[in-house]
């Protein structure tokens, strides 16, 4: 990195958020974000929404994290927007603070999308509401047998379109599954999620957020310039026609093949040695 | 509803339609129809097509029915165009009546994608064709083991493009196993159906109507007014970007937050009891 | 076909690459695309990539070719990218020939998906890199339980954006399923790919290349030219809105309904014999 840039840049291993935990690994490459309210199920609130998204925009200028974990505390991942907290003072809100509220809870989704190191979500028991969303809207996501997810909105009385669940959820699921999630508010058990695509994988409650530090750390040993462009392209390519999106992937990946890490790799591969690359 | 909407709004419970059956349940709510013409499989033909897309645009302003339920009678859901009363007519016909013929048919799946109820279809038996298209364009499918669902379309010589085939299929099966139906016009079985997620689940014919209708009253008991703003994103949100998906639910979000209906959901959790949703 | 049109097309019988097989069935209306350097899996180089380029967007031509089997030979299908004859020269290039390069792939893609006649892969083996993307921009897929499919660009430090692979695959396999294998490169064994759609159906090494050849001659014999809308929709709606997809198809089934061979299929159903279609 240039020192130019350097300037632009800054390290998140002294970050010390107020309403969830924030952990980084030792070689300073990973960051776990964990929703901490155990006695609750982790739920959000108004802060807890604000001071997310501005962790994930601030990610845009990390000068060391290369993926995150996002991980609840004490055995759920988040049991979504706290009913006194959040859905009661809504309920009394005129219509520029509600549109001023979703568009907040919108943009932490946004700022998910375009930060550029992949997320991994480590989901375990409760994942409902806004704590669906929050799995839905990462990249990779590890659970347990035991975790039951439900995009529950329909139950306190709103649309299943909520941060773009309309949009995402048919895309990871398929249309007719997503629909009946959406409209009935029911739990997709663990096997369910796993069998339509929501999970990567499943494993034990001991071991669920090991796995997922573990895929996040071979991420960050990668090359992980070109995750970005990875991450990038996925959700860029959202709504192209096909011949808009190999045109936009033949400029993607120009610019990793102009990268000194695309050529670490190949002396890397002719050495039959393990590349080291540097993100330049 | 105010006065003055009440003017814009008219009551299902006395429709007749002639090419199909048409009822509704005790509490004035869920309205099923159900092709019946038995002896043939219930196929579709030009006044059906047409008095079935009549239906589905008026339901736009229906002031009682809150869901459907679409099925056929005597152990089949549809057959299709029929041969002899629409394949050889079309293969007379000139240009322009073709195209408004295709079009017409179209113009029934945009009724059903746009008419603000849910709809649940109850497939049993043969679903092909047009029928498949029919069950394809619902928002929720059950079905039984039985079901054959095949979209036939190029067993008489046509594409699969037919009324959306192409575009909508694909995003409930997926791009490969749509192609392989659309290209080839197999039949689909039941558990291809299920683990495809074309079906949301599969019951004993005797069951499986019930069932719907169980899934449609749970539907109109609940806050239909979100319901049916699940169901226009849902399709709204199909072409667009990420970030336009999650503006687009912001606001559709917030005009749910405004609902009466959103307080009467959270006053009945604080006091443990059932809501009773009005729809405004 | 009339005099005129027979100037603008011609036979492909007699065509010789220089850098695959190329073999026409005996009633001429199949022709197998062969990769064939078996010792080395099937690799593609500049030239390869180039010819096969040339081929399909040739095929739009053909006045005799009605689909198409895409294998390669001896037990794999195709390691991709040869890593001495292409990565290699890659990691020299100035970025116009590195765009240039990728443009040129990304050409291949878009030229399998414009050419009328369905694709159908038969895969076993090795299936990887750039070889796992001619699998993935077939039509339909067919493999052995001995394939291994790998989008491993990553391994070599680039991005999963190659050739169209982040926009396509998701909509073949799902969002989820599709960000690992493209962020990790791993390998996704056959039963994955046929649980998730990737492969639409799996048979024994000894028989794999019939049943493909057995599709693709069903697929000639068929109603090929209404097979060409097909595939031409099923590309096309990729990004549009319901409304557009619906009238788009309309068009498009009015233009099949106007042909001899939607009256030849009625004709032979009526008469209960197999129709004989003459793609006009």
């Amino acid at each position: 990195m240039s020192d130019v840039m350097k300037d632009m840049k800054h390290s998140f291993r002294d970050y010390q958020p107020k309403h969830f935990l924030w952990e980084v690994s030792e070689n300073g490459r990973v960051g776990t974000v964990r929703l901490n309210r155990p006695e609750r199920k982790n739920p959000l609130t108004f802060e807890s929404y604000a001071e997310l998204r501005d962790l994930f925009r601030d990610l845009v200028y990390a000068s060391d994290i290369r993926s995150i974990v996002l991980t609840g505390a004490g055995g759920n991942f988040s049991s979504g927007g706290d009913v006194f907290e959040i859905i009661e003072p809504l309920t009394r809100m005129a219509m520029p603070d509600l549109l001023a509220f979703t568009r907040m809870t919108g943009d932490l989704v946004k700022a998910m999308k375009k930060c550029p190191q992949p997320i991994v979500a480590a989901v375990d028991g409760i994942c409902m509401g806004a704590g669906a969303i929050l799995a839905m809207a990462s990249d990779m996501r590890l659970a347990t047998p035991e975790t039951k997810t439900a995009f529950l909105f329909t139950r306190v009385g709103l649309a299943g379109a909520d941060m773009g669940a309309c949009g995402i959820l048919p895309r990871i699921i398929g249309q007719g599954r997503a629909a009946e999630l959406l409209f009935t508010g029911r739990s997709m058990n663990a096997d369910e999620g796993q069998a339509w695509g929501f999970f990567n994988a499943l494993h034990a409650q001991d071991v669920v957020e090991a796995e997922a530090a573990k895929l996040a750390h071979s991420l960050a040993d990668g090359p992980w310039f070109a995750h970005t462009m990875t991450k990038t392209m996925l959700n860029q390519e959202w709504a192209m026609g096909i011949e808009e999106m190999i045109e936009s992937e033949a400029q993607a990946q120009a610019i990793c093949m102009a990268t000194k890490d695309f050529r670490r790799a190949f002396e890397a591969f002719a050495e039959k040695r393990k590349p080291v690359f540097e993100g330049d």
